[in-house]
């Protein structure tokens, strides 16, 4: 950690009048959240009251950053619509909803590790068989993924629901190309063993949409758009905790600095290449291309 | 204080496991600006993370309450338009506009206090005369409004630029009639001896807009959204620093409750209401209206 990571630093040095007058200011908004009678959102407001205060007396921010703050805040509003969503993205690259994933999703026994949702899925995305396709049309080397769904006792868990998506190798999923197009993307169930087996595509590294404000703050902080490359899961069953997660390629160099802080060392698989010839686990007709297998088995926590 | 108002509680009990995949999610987060070139912009980032990791760890962010906070924010951009600006609201109803005039205001000897700018302030307002009126056509009680400007050491300060503004009786600025008119609202200049003086309309009180989020939110907090009271001050002068600030009516009861924390013992003054028929300072024919006057005298602190 830098000499800037304690988190609870003291101010530096003001008066101690002027400490007060900074200190009754706290006391009367929080004060102002009193007669709140639901005990939850009491607390979430006087929490953010607290750490938002400290953060302006922490660094003693001035009134142009203030105003720098809120035009930066109005334009991530405005370029906010249906298709885009730049709040999310703001949180995604200050960690703040890997660390939301994080506190909600504590680690139990074996259970597989959740990770950030990110703002691609879509509801009924196509249903596909065991051993299937995903891509439909969208483009990138075939890639043959399979697995198991077990409980935390290693118990196989039957007719769970596996939604997976990701994007093609250009880095787009396809909500971004503006037209109906549904690709990379479907759901599947387990067999009666708790397998499952699809063809997806090698997941390929991609920028988070750059060219707004959260684009512009990372590019004036010296930090990178990339994502590691990744393939996307949500997998859903009876008395379990849901998990959302994704599985990442090993070597990819983006891992270190995947820029929403997705990584888990334990969602990092082996995508292994396959020179092309190499015959298909389905028999499938792969002509010259080369294609890659990966496997992943999946550990569900039980519900709460 | 309440006993949620300690700044730095402990995290809630959970596993040192958990913890440290917490905290080095926040290490992560914090070492992504390493290579910000710019020291000022590197420190406020780093704090961001701290103050926000800090409060999603605190508050233990459930996934749903995360989601909200995106749907609030987007509804906040999605209301600020150039005559709406509900991100300066959300700041204001928090106190941290306020914090920030704090910070950026230190006590100097005998100088003026400060207090938050609003967003009411419009360039290029009219200049009047001495003991012209800012009204231009705004209805309320009318009020003599007289007091020196000095500087600390008690010289007058002349030719201050002095500006003005206000809400009427109905508790609206000229800005949010959606016309273009132009009421309630003037600069003027201190006289050779640093003295002002000037027509305006006795504060009423009103309630910031609150038919949208900001509003709602206050709604759900208990809270109201009615300002206490007051007629605005920018005061300008070379050498010294620029006072932003308002003047508040004594015995109004909206003194302890202004929702966004503007009101300082200093700044409240008497308006010393006046019966029908009193002969007006500039003998000015009130007919047989009340009026009232106040007195302000301004002490500008040195530029830095």
């Amino acid at each position: 950690m830098t000499e800037n990571t304690t988190i609870d630093r003291p101010t530096p040095a003001i008066s101690a009048a002027q400490s007060e007058v900074e200190e009754q200011l706290i006391r009367n908004v929080l004060a102002s959240f009193d007669s709140c009678d639901n005990p939850r959102l009491k607390q979430l407001m006087q929490a953010i009251v607290r750490h938002l205060h400290a953060f302006i007396r922490d660094v003693r921010l001035t009134e142009d950053e203030w105003n720098t703050a809120i035009s930066f805040l109005t334009e991530v509003g405005h370029i906010t619509d249906d298709r885009r969503q730049e709040f999310i993205l703001l949180s995604d690259v200050f960690g703040a909803s890997m660390q939301t994933i994080n506190v909600n999703n504590e680690a139990y026994k074996n259970a597989t590790e959740a990770t950030v949702f990110g703002p691609f899925f879509v509801d009924d995305a196509p249903q596909i068989e065991h051993g299937g396709d995903i891509a439909g049309g969208a483009t990138g080397q075939p890639c043959w993924v399979e697995g198991t769904v077990a409980d935390t006792d290693g118990n196989p868990i039957q007719n769970a629901r596996i939604e997976v998506w990701e994007a093609d190798e250009d880095g787009f999923y396809d909500v971004q190309y503006g037209d109906d197009r549904v690709s990379g993307r479907a759901h599947l169930y387990s067999d009666d063993d708790g397998r499952f087996r699809f063809w997806g595509l090698t997941p390929t590294p991609y920028p988070i949409p750059h060219d707004g404000p959260v684009g512009r703050m990372l590019a004036a902080t010296g930090r990178s758009p990339m994502r590691a490359s990744h393939l996307h899961f949500m997998v859903t069953a009876p008395g379990q905790r849901a998990l959302v997660t994704h599985i990442f390629v090993r070597g990819d160099e983006l891992l270190t600095s995947d820029t929403v802080f997705g990584v888990k060392q334990s969602l990092i698989k082996d995508f292994v290449e396959q020179p092309a010839g190499t015959p298909a686990p389905d028999g499938r007709d792969l002509g010259d291309s080369t294609w890659a297998r990966a496997e992943f088995d999946i550990v569900l926590a039980p519900e709460i």
